[in-house]
């Protein structure tokens, strides 16, 4: 039978609370849909950090490469610096095997509420296609001039022809499988005149061989203002390392699912395992009570089991989410409800 | 008695509706409070730069000097590139006077729309302070291997301390004026690892002279998306060119007032003239019909005159605008009324 390799990584906080339900749920849908999973449980987090010194031991990118997908919870702790917990975990992983995609659902889920008045499900459905390797998040830049009146930093980003058009291709792509096939490109090249101009051209040059898909671009900041005012425009939108960040947090605060949003960390091509991780953190405040809500985790996992092949998996949990969400199932206290996260995992395996 | 001179640029579209009707304003209110204005009229705009090749003429810039603010309408048309009308009036202007403040109040007005459920002008009131002349916005940049599929592009961000310790001390100045004395930070240290930590650097030690005022911090991705979930928490919010382009495009989503939110572009030492100019563009898909809302403009009258030292006449014409508003007076087709430009100008002249 089909059988897939899952490197488990519950990381930090909430993390380790949200991962086993996760586990649960995907464990239904294998026994369900008839496909197996080999689990390799990972405990890297800011405590193996405290412990070893490292976020992940030396072999770690290795032991990671052997599977088929990495299943995240959240990494971060406040007694551990970002640099060290984020650029020791998360960030080596996206880069080093070249997801260069992350993928976001913004999506108004029946039976919660969004944060903007008189909209419903049908007005707040798109994706947000991140380029995730590249563009602002760069590794070069430095200071000069250093505790002196002429200090400065500088930092570049880098737009490669390679990077942008992989993930403009991808946008392209996703579009073509949605109903609405329509591509929006976030840019801001009336103040960002050397990078943004190369990837409205590098947009235009794709567009061209998608001649079925619609396409529009906005700048970034009524791109924003857009989102909030008019969520109906938009289908698939497609943003740098950066703007993407942006739009892929904003997009689900609209959505009123920041709580619940899974993001996918993708290499298409398979040729380098890809992760899956809910939208929120560790959430310091309410780990270890047992009361976070698991639907960000559960939902991440069936954007893990559609890249693996199992679509109709996939669309079963993500129906099971929305009637749960719509006909009063359990709720956790983020949803204004009393359950615990557990009530929420275990309600969701038993429907599949 | 006080007297002021103004440089007057309509510019484009319907900045050339706008501007006359935001001068009837500033006139009632220098008659009301005793103040002369002489004004300098410049038809410099994208149709100039179809005549005679340049958006201004060569001593542009020193004959704007001349006065003590420039009042300008709006910058750009469709068939003139945006590197070529932006980057030919309005940027070489807030460079060239050094006004390295953005400013940008947030603010529900009352008897106007947010597109927010349940929030009313007590949730609603604050103002973006951006970085207006560094950062993201750099001329340092190019592009390699051009045309071959090694391309790539590149573009520096420079923060120098001279440049984020003004804009910061700006920034903490204000929210001592304010009642909650609070200053919020955009920063995205996270992910942008050489400038950014540096940004919240000076953050820290700029809040040290300020030890009543509250501070904190949010990374853009998430601070964007608070905006809209609690727009109640800001007063002051601080960021750098991008991070200020955005939040001041979104704060004015959020209110529901991109309509008709002004701008100020400022040297603070008032070494050199500043710029006062709606957050709306020339709008080409209704200029020429007088149809518009001259409330953007208005209103960085009012923003003008406080910068001049005429307090009480700008108040004066905020308190008109929130009565014209609240109470029913003439309203444009934005804001579902029937009214046209002019209507609201003479209303707004004559309340004063
Ligand atoms: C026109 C453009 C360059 C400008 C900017 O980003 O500065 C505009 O968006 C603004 O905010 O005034
Ligand atoms: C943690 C941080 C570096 C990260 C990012 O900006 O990529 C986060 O905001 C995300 O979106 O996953």
């Amino acid at each position: 039978s089909r059988s897939y390799r899952i490197a488990v990584v519950p990381g930090d906080g909430i993390g380790k609370e949200t991962v086993p339900e996760g586990l649960r749920v995907l464990d239904a849908a294998a026994r369900r849909f008839g496909f197996d999973l080999t689990l390799d449980h990972y405990d890297w987090s800011c405590e193996t950090y405290k412990k070893t010194g490292r976020m992940m031991p030396e072999d770690g990118m290795e032991r990671l490469a052997e599977s088929d997908s990495i299943f995240l919870g959240a990494v971060g702790w406040p007694d551990v610096p970002d640099h060290v917990s984020l650029w020791g975990l998360l960030i080596p992983i996206r880069r080093g095997f070249d997801q260069y995609i992350s993928l976001r659902p913004c999506k108004l889920m029946p039976g919660t509420k969004t944060p903007l008045a008189n909209r419903g499900p049908a007005d707040i459905d798109f994706y947000v296609v991140r380029e995730n390797t590249e563009g602002e998040y760069s590794s070069s830049g430095g200071r000069m001039f250093e505790g002196t009146p002429r200090e400065f930093v500088s930092q570049e980003s880098v737009f490669t022809r390679h990077g942008v058009d992989r993930v403009l291709k991808y946008a392209f792509e996703l579009a073509q499988t949605r109903p609405r096939k329509k591509v929006t490109s976030a840019t801001k090249s009336n103040g960002i005149t050397f990078t943004m101009p190369y990837w409205d051209e590098r947009f235009a040059e794709m567009a061209k061989s998608y001649p079925g898909i619609t396409t529009d671009q906005f700048h970034i900041d009524i791109l924003c203002a857009h989102f909030v005012q008019h969520p109906d425009w938009f289908d698939v939108v497609v943003g740098s390392n950066l703007f993407g960040d942006i739009l892929s947090d904003l997009g689900p605060a609209v959505a009123g699912s920041i709580g619940i949003a899974p993001s996918a960390n993708i290499n298409p091509e398979k040729a380098h395992p890809s992760m899956f991780e809910p939208v929120h953190g560790s959430a310091p405040d309410i780990a270890g009570k047992f009361i976070c809500n698991p639907i960000g985790q559960i939902w991440s996992g069936a954007m893990m089991l559609e890249h693996l092949g199992e679509k109709e998996a996939a669309d079963a949990i993500l129906r099971c989410i929305e009637k749960l969400l719509a006909e009063g199932g359990p709720r956790t206290r983020d949803l204004g409800g009393q359950a615990g996260t557990e009530d929420v995992g275990r309600a969701l395996a038993q429907a599949i």
